[in-house]
């Protein structure tokens, strides 16, 4: 393991002193930026420490882009070409000895609920980013959702097939985050990919996620094997390190129309679609936890969530949304005996209060409750599914609440 | 005018070799976070000249928060008690004497529509975020929603009464794109807040943006005149510069049910509210553009969209969306003369192939295309008028769909 001095371009901040733009001007060079400007890329620069293995070679910084033959877009985005150890844009950077990725994010004024944390949907946004930054910073990223250079050649694009997400604590408006993502090995042809959120200043655990990951080709929308020339690709980015502990994974049930909470009809909108023209993730989970009642929200927090994706779910589909609440697994999960009222574990049914007995109420108040949820794209003749849930959830606590009035 | 060089903290990133986590562990002191541990506030600093009035004394930038009393909330989120130069985290800084804020951000994956260009919803949200990083880093913001201490201890709230926005190009996905936020005066006892998003590589103009906002008492829901303690906070940071031209405002008309797009029964959601209780300023903008066929986006691309809000939407409001293409005043822009065929002008009745002569075509592909837009509260005896809007479109063309298949 080697440890570099490395000199790396600052932000690109430009300071200027005033009338730095004309209302009338739309040519970027009648702009007056002239006084003060301060292009880190080229004067700003600050010693930096990066841990890097001494195997590596350290390509340029900057430029990122070999400037050849780019099309106007290719320019805007700026993809790296080959790999870099640094994003200052994107606040990220290579760790674990050179494969792993780590990005700083704020968590912004439109991210948080009106309880000024963080929204669960949020954090699924904030993984598939710092996923997607991963690959973009590895220099493997072609023009595509995540796909390699090698991928492309092959016309296979990812497909995800399981996410699992346990959220300790939330984070609140304004506050800054760090989110560490890297890849594994998922048998012979899938890869593994974990997150790990934290608070930047505490170190403090807030969220871990794992997720399986196939390929499908584009044209036959079939699984594929891992070609050779993408596991040469990514194969070496693969590290053992699992940020949930790999359990017996919990089967997730079917349900069907005799289900508790059922939202049929529900029509994917243009802004739900997503780079690939089909729905985003995000969306799936709304449409999951919009089945439960708005009460229950107030008094209840998702700590964990467990997709099982089926197929994919494109503009024209009408999906119906199920869900239907694990009792038992409640009451096994505290070790007390089953109860027969549907509504006590409901958590919203009954205040918990009329509850007989200290001890038993400490316990249920402590104890997750589970919810199995299904997605179906509903068809004439029948029914397809497209996603399995489970969501788990614990009783707010006034401590989780920072803004409460 | 003063120009210094001065030693900021750096991004705080921290670069471990391996092992960073451990999934048993929730305790962040375990965390094995050991290796080469770079914090930036306490090593890794850098020369950054940042040009100052002369008038203006530096305080101190790291740290931003007098650690004294405060909450476990209040240290998440770190929120300045004295106005702050940089915001390293938000890539943020202080630009135009000392008074205006910048900010570089990427356009994120998730933030992108199908097209892989950003949405103005997403805009929109970045306009709300930049403006609050402005009052964060002026030292001025309570904990609330952009109003600043003399507010909170006059119980006020700021209101927005005005908002437009006009689009030249949207940015893509990965893009860089730098947004300068600044207010002034607007009459005596109002502000204006404008902004101007660029791209950060080569300055071009993207969008500007103006908006107006009065002071509500939050008690009372009554406007409130701007109290001599408030505008001490708040006049040292105004300047006169415009986003946008002033021309003579263009009086919005009040819809009513014989508008041609009617879209009844909209519901606001829990994940639809912001911070203040209220649904938020982006859903707004979708209920209006929700109106409009879906056929329409594939064609036309929002270049210009103006509100006038008339009263707060609550989480128990029934909304109703109307909306009403303005035909004679995309013909007037033109000079061309008038024409009675209603569907002409609706942009997606009629492929425009099929119009003769090809000034009379091209003229009209280069029309912006104007529709007027109303939400209302409908109440059981009378309904109340939420926003006024305008939106201004123009034909995609191919240039402007840098994805296309």
């Amino acid at each position: 393991m080697a440890v570099f001095t490395y000199r790396i371009a600052m932000l690109p901040i430009r300071c200027s002193s005033s009338n730095s733009t004309n209302s009338h001007s739309h040519d970027p060079n009648q702009q007056n930026l002239h006084k003060i400007k301060i292009n880190g890329s080229a004067s700003a620069m600050m010693p930096l420490k990066v841990d890097l293995p001494s195997s590596l070679t350290i390509t340029s910084v900057a430029p990122v882009v070999e400037n050849l033959s780019l099309t106007k877009e290719q320019t805007r985005q700026n993809i790296p070409t080959k790999k870099q150890y640094i994003d200052p844009h994107r606040q990220g950077l290579i760790v674990e000895e050179g494969v792993g990725y780590r990005q700083t994010v704020v968590i912004r004024s439109y991210e948080v609920g009106p309880d000024k944390t963080a929204t669960l949907e949020i954090i699924l946004c904030l993984l598939q980013e710092t996923a997607l930054n991963h690959v973009w910073l590895s220099g493997l990223l072609s023009n595509g959702f995540g796909a390699t250079h090698g991928m492309v050649r092959n016309n296979l694009i990812w497909v995800v097939s399981k996410l699992q997400v346990q959220v300790d604590q939330y984070p609140i408006w304004g506050e800054v985050v760090e989110i560490d993502t890297w890849v594994g090995a998922s048998g012979k042809n899938g890869m593994r990919r974990d997150w790990l959120v934290r608070s930047q200043a505490t170190g403090q655990v807030f969220a871990r996620a794992t997720s399986t990951w196939v390929m499908m080709n584009e044209k036959t929308r079939r699984l594929s094997k891992m070609p050779e020339e993408v596991r040469a690709e990514i194969a070496p980015w693969f590290i053992e390190k699992q940020a949930i502990k790999e359990e017996v994974p919990e089967k997730i049930a079917k349900l069907d129309d005799k289900a508790r909470y059922v939202v049929t009809n529900l029509k994917p909108k243009r802004s739900d679609l997503d780079m690939n023209q089909h729905v985003n993730n995000v969306k799936y989970v709304r449409w999951m936890l919009e089945t439960l009642p708005d009460q229950f929200f107030e008094n209840h927090q998702l700590s964990g969530i467990t997709l099982e994706y089926k197929r994919e779910c494109g503009s024209s589909d009408i999906v119906e949304s199920l869900c239907e609440p694990d009792e038992e697994e409640g009451i096994i999960n505290t070790g007390l005996k089953q109860n027969n009222d549907k509504s006590l574990f409901n958590g919203f049914s009954l205040p918990s209060e009329i509850m007989e007995g200290n001890g038993f109420l400490s316990s249920l108040e402590k104890t997750p409750l589970k919810y199995t949820h299904l997605l179906v794209a509903k068809g004439k003749t029948q029914s397809e599914e497209i996603v399995r849930g489970k969501t788990i959830w614990k009783k707010k606590l006034l401590t989780t609440m920072p803004f409460s009035p």
